[in-house]
């Protein structure tokens, strides 16, 4: 769902939203200053406020400047991972030392390992939070109902979680809207080059952790864990940017970019040890009631040794109704977010009352289903051993409303941390535990209660609801499958947790790797591959991975590795936004503020023309961000003259062209220049990176696609083809490649 | 070491190789045929041979274009990820139904699964070879020792070492140079563009697969892991290509060019289960006297449920020292591999030789060390119970010469495969089983003879050397330090040899994988990526990882993913190799081929110019293959005109432009052109790449190198940046790119 804003009024677009190249190349720009007239539609406008009658077959990039981020409206910006070639760079790079260059490498591993740290504590907190939490609110209806106090206890239930939900959607709705949701499409929209200034802010970071641990422990069918990835981005983009203005911490480390590998495998290294070392510490009982629970290792005992070709056909059977059903629940996913959507917009009172209908919704189930629930009893060999049913908060057999000797089996599911449901819906050789109408009841519910709570604005994951459904699945098709197939029930629910991933995530590998590390067994490899390869064949036929649909769903630009088929048939030419806003290379403050005023732009080509070369040439291309920096610092001059690099270092270092963190950068208003300055020139030859990626007009569009996405770049400059022409003839920005604004011009290029 | 040849003869090299661009700038090109005039120097004279007086740093691109590939020198070329985007690719493209596109998908995804059937069987076929003929080797041996029969014993020992060692070799320099070594560095250098012929072919194939059985079963310090993985791909390219004409296997499938993650893991996914249910299979009895051998599982019991600080103390000296034995093997492994070139170059007798006195040395390790060591008094517990000593061929405690109740240490590791000596050292709960004196002279010959068994003219994996040496020196550690951890000495051992694996490989992701599927033991994680981590950045500090160092070595133009500093201070016209040989759009047939025969340029631009264009401009990129194809199907016309794609299509169809196989394309010499026909004109529009990517002149070099790296280039235009020039100045290539070449240009760019 594309929002509805066209282009922000926020200074954030990066593309000239009016005339395209058509009409671009019929009035070639002159040399300089007239580019910027007020005849020019510009974005603060509306852009096509003033339709020009030439060639022109649409006026804006319709692509939006705005994204859904969590469940408000943000502005985003594109990142840049080009190198930034100009003087001040290579001054730069040149000063430093050995010395230095070893400080910053260290400085990039210290900072990798204390993400790692960080992050390992906070999960571990999570944990312990989520543990103490729902099993102090599980542990308190267990005894009311141990004494009968039936109405009591679901009170007690009801109102816990509804008043954990109602605080987790206020933190959200009024502190930080940016960490509703799972997160990771945010994550994997900033990792693909597009940044909403709220998406990695403190705020975030805070509301996202209080609001998981809030969300979990309210019983909600959802995760931690999706929270747990946007949470670690946020830890790092928090360090790297040295602390935050706004909250008043900061420091003076160097920013940092791109996150490698080996670093990143550091980092996890980190994490992983310390939270290992502290579960260890509490194993002791250190961390109150409920210490137990944290890493979640499942244990499907059964082992595998062999299967027969029938065991195989049951578990391609099982993967095909799992890619199915998990392409359904990202349909009914999509429909449902767009309902909710409407909600949400209406403004924080409305976010919060959903999150407690939804909440009071799942308080009924969770208590409700089991009381619909016949009771069972007890397999006789763990009657005798006292282990059924079980009194307290843990373990598969629950005691609710039983009498003695038998348990009631969907209380063991329902009453309960997602995470120990899915430890008992995993758990092997408990066959006769769960009956098929009961299993039945149990998939219908959370299936149901995955896709109406995900969209809430409360941090939820959405592994849990769909390993839930899915081994709930998979142990309802075992169960009904068990004549044919000698594979465990607790088996057949992991293939099914398996194929539902594969089904709505449809990410393979990392699934794969997942499965892995909760059932710590290799052995099973090989079938969880089988599963995961079918389902998401199955599931690709009918849609796109939940995530990719939430991306686009959001609104964000995301690029993919991939062109369109469609942009084989145009050349950059065709899609370039014009008229092309450039500087010359000593430009008029004024005409370089005034500029900088009126357009949004983030990058701005730089001609050479005369006097400085015989003809007009490129000589680079500026940043909005360095040219605010350089005005400031006020190298101007009387006259039209180079004043070169000296000068400005005699005023900067090349620290102050520094990447600044989100919200920290300058504006026009800081600037504070007098009439007499305004009407000076600035040498833009010092900050102009020299070597901007250029293409040719008439170079296929996919082509060009494939370098910007692959260089990861912001800005392409586009020049002209043939000699005695401007020497730059427009600018390629990430906008120009989403196939709604290609849709948008050439609204038949689609249907060749 | 760089080959001794300057360019080869071979029609391969695709960097023009004389007068570069400051000579070119001054002397500019003419709009068409002149380029070619004799004067101009030529590959096959050479390079270099007419020195002209102006500009030029140096003449001739330095860079190889022969590298060695396996033990012998190999002509090479560069692999081209760019899309050709011509009227025949374009007209494909239009031309296919959607049954079509479905049948591609289809077929590339057989394809896949049926590389995985293929490896999978090989792996186990490989498997079973060496379990049986190692098996019956050693099982004769120790029969005869039984019996007393020692220098018969020996004899039959060492001569049936030296015979498997000599087919091996023999097989390797007679039928398959290219498979001697471990084929790591080439299908390295393979995934980042460098293809030799040889690398890949069903020879190379063949004798990668009975050559590592051979040499693993001869006893060597060798490994089969390496070879598996050289073999695999030589598999996927035998189908890919449609089979070899060479071998007269041929079917007609389409090309298949880039293989993507997420076919990768199903082709591993069916590799894995294929060998699984084999050794299933083989469980029963129906593979021969040894069939339980199999997928290696290491059994370190020790449940490691927590670790002291002076556990981890212990842990990290064991890294740094790791590291540093790493580093050192590398080191010496350069050295010694530098010597064994220069015997291998002398012929083939000579490398049969070398590896036959290689094989004798080891024989007499494996007899020898056994020989000088004393016997241990067995475990009681385990005498008891009769498990030591062990009669026959596996187990722990080998019976050699040694009286009843008592076992020869050395012998359990030496006398065995290397598999099972491995499974030995790292098995738990045994630290009294191997003594110090004895491990330390176990690593001390495993380690040396690593070092001079990898350079014998054999497949030859490095993975299991490294694991034996740094597990036995684990170990050793463990036993020395025992006093002050309670980590057990199989763990030691683990750890070592992930210390050496970080200390000479440098792969830490890939290096935890393989460890923990060796283990299967997720929980020890956390201590191996410590380990790694540690060793691997100790290592570091001396020189870079061994396959690197191995790439560089046999002068395979390996294109780093960061480039060199010095590239930094360059631009992309000052490394670009002149005159530049260029075609018109419509260019004399005489011309055309009398360059093809001329130079072995794979890469041509074609110039748009009168009466086609007003003004000379880059029409786009034609390649030696595709001119090679129009020519013999003879669209020629008599004038200079245009005959547009049609007639093109008439004779020819877009299969015809497939990218050959390896060996299978056409040559110059394939043409059979009358006097009549070279005078006439051919039309290069339909088969110009009319998007090739450029960059302006005045780009940094290292900017130019990220953008040729990242999309996977093999020719980049460079353009200039004023009007009134040429429309393209230049051609960069990989070797233009290589810092040999780059330092030769300008020998003190590096030290500025």
């Amino acid at each position: 769902m594309a929002v509805g804003t066209e282009s922000g009024s926020g200074g954030v677009a990066e593309s000239a939203p009016s005339t395209p190249m058509s009409a671009m190349t019929t009035t070639p720009i002159s040399a300089r200053s007239v580019r910027w007239e007020s005849d020019m539609p510009d974005i603060e406008e509306g852009g096509g406020g003033l339709e020009r009658p030439l060639l022109r077959r649409r006026g804006t990039n319709t692509t939006s400047q705005m994204a859904i981020v969590g469940a408000n409206v943000c502005p985003i910006e594109s990142l840049d991972y080009e190198l930034v070639e100009n003087e001040v760079y290579k001054q730069d790079w040149r000063s430093r030392g050995k010395l230095q260059i070893f400080h910053y490498q260290i400085l990039k591993w210290v900072l990798a390992l204390l993400v790692g740290l960080i992050v390992g504590l906070i999960g571990f907190f999570n944990n312990i939070a989520v543990e103490n939490i729902a099993g102090f609110k599980l542990l308190l209806t267990t005894n009311l109902m141990l004494q009968n106090r039936y109405k009591a206890a679901f009170l007690w239930f009801i109102s816990c979680n509804a008043m954990l939900a109602a605080a987790a959607a206020a933190l959200c709705a009024y502190f930080g809207p940016a960490a509703a949701g799972s997160g990771i499409p945010e994550v994997k929209a900033y990792l693909n080059g597009v940044d909403a200034p709220s998406i990695l802010a403190p705020s975030t970071l805070f509301v996202k952790i209080v609001g998981s641990i809030f969300g979990v422990s309210a019983g909600f069918v959802l995760g931690k864990e999706g929270p747990m990835v946007h949470t670690g981005a946020c830890v790092a983009s928090f360090l790297g940017q040295g602390g935050s203005r706004k909250y008043g911490f900061t420091w003076n480390w160097l920013r940092w970019r791109s996150a490698l590998l080996w670093r990143t495998f550091s980092t996890t290294a980190v994490a992983a040890m310390v939270l290992r070392s502290l579960i260890e510490y509490c194993r002791s009982g250190n961390c109150g009631l409920f210490g137990k629970g944290g890493l979640i290792m499942f244990d499907v005992s059964s082992q595998v040794t062999s299967y027969t070709t029938m065991d195989l056909a049951a578990v391609v059977l099982l993967a095909i109704v799992g890619g199915l059903l998990g392409a359904l629940f990202n349909f009914l996913l999509n429909r449902i977010l767009r309902v909710y959507s409407y909600i949400n917009e209406k403004g924080a009172p409305y976010k919060i009352i959903l999150t407690v209908v939804i909440s009071l919704v799942t308080s009924c189930c969770s208590f409700g289903l089991p009381w619909l629930t016949a009771c069972t009893p007890c397999p006789p060999e763990l009657a005798a051993s006292g282990h059924c049913p079980t009194i307290g908060r843990s373990g598969n057999f629950k005691n609710f409303r039983c009498p003695p000797g038998q348990y009631n089996a969907m209380a063991s599911l329902f009453l309960n941390t997602n995470d120990d449901a899915i430890r008992n819906l995993f758990s092997g050789g408990t066959e006769s535990e769960f009956g098929v109408p009961m299993l039945l009841a149990f998939f219908t519910a959370v299936y149901s209660l995955g896709l109406v709570t995900y969209g809430v604005a409360v941090p939820s994951g959405l592994f849990i609801p769909v390993i839930l459904s899915g081994a709930s699945f998979g142990r309802l098709l075992g169960k009904l499958l068990g004549a044919l197939t000698g594979l465990d029930t607790g088996l057949f629910a992991l293939l099914g947790a398996a194929s539902f991933l594969g089904g709505t995530m449809r990410m393979t590998v990392s699934v794969c790797v997942i499965l892995l590390e909760l059932t710590n067994d290799l052995l099973l490899l090989p079938l969880i591959m089988l599963v995961l390869l079918v389902s998401k064949t199955v599931a690709d036929c009918f849609n796109k991975g939940v995530y990719e649909q939430m991306v686009r769903m959001k609104g964000l630009p995301y690029l993919e590795a991939h062109a369109e088929p469609c942009m084989r048939s145009l050349v950059a030419g065709d899609v370039v936004s014009a008229p092309l806003i450039a500087f010359s290379s000593v430009e008029s403050v004024g005409t370089v503020v005034d500029t900088l005023r009126r357009t949004g732009h983030n990058g701005f080509p730089v001609i050479e023309d005369a006097p400085f070369a015989p003809e007009p040439e490129l000589c680079g291309l500026v940043l909005r961000s360095h040219l605010l920096v350089l005005l400031r610092a006020k190298t101007f001059t009387a006259d039209r003259v180079k004043t070169g690099a000296a000068e400005v270092f005699r005023k900067l270092a090349p620290f102050d062209f520094a990447k600044p963190g989100s919200g920290k950068g300058l504006t026009v208003d800081d600037l504070d220049l007098t009439e007499e300055e305004m009407a000076m020139y600035v040498d833009l030859h010092p900050i102009a990176n020299r070597s901007p990626y250029t293409v040719v007009e008439n170079m296929s569009l996919a082509k060009a696609a494939v370098l910007f996405r692959q260089l990861g770049l912001r800005h392409m400059c586009v020049v002209p083809r043939t000699p005695g022409r401007p020497p730059v003839v427009g600018i390629l920005t990430r906008h120009d490649f989403m196939p709604g604004y290609i849709r948008g011009l050439f609204p038949n290029v689609l249907r060749e």
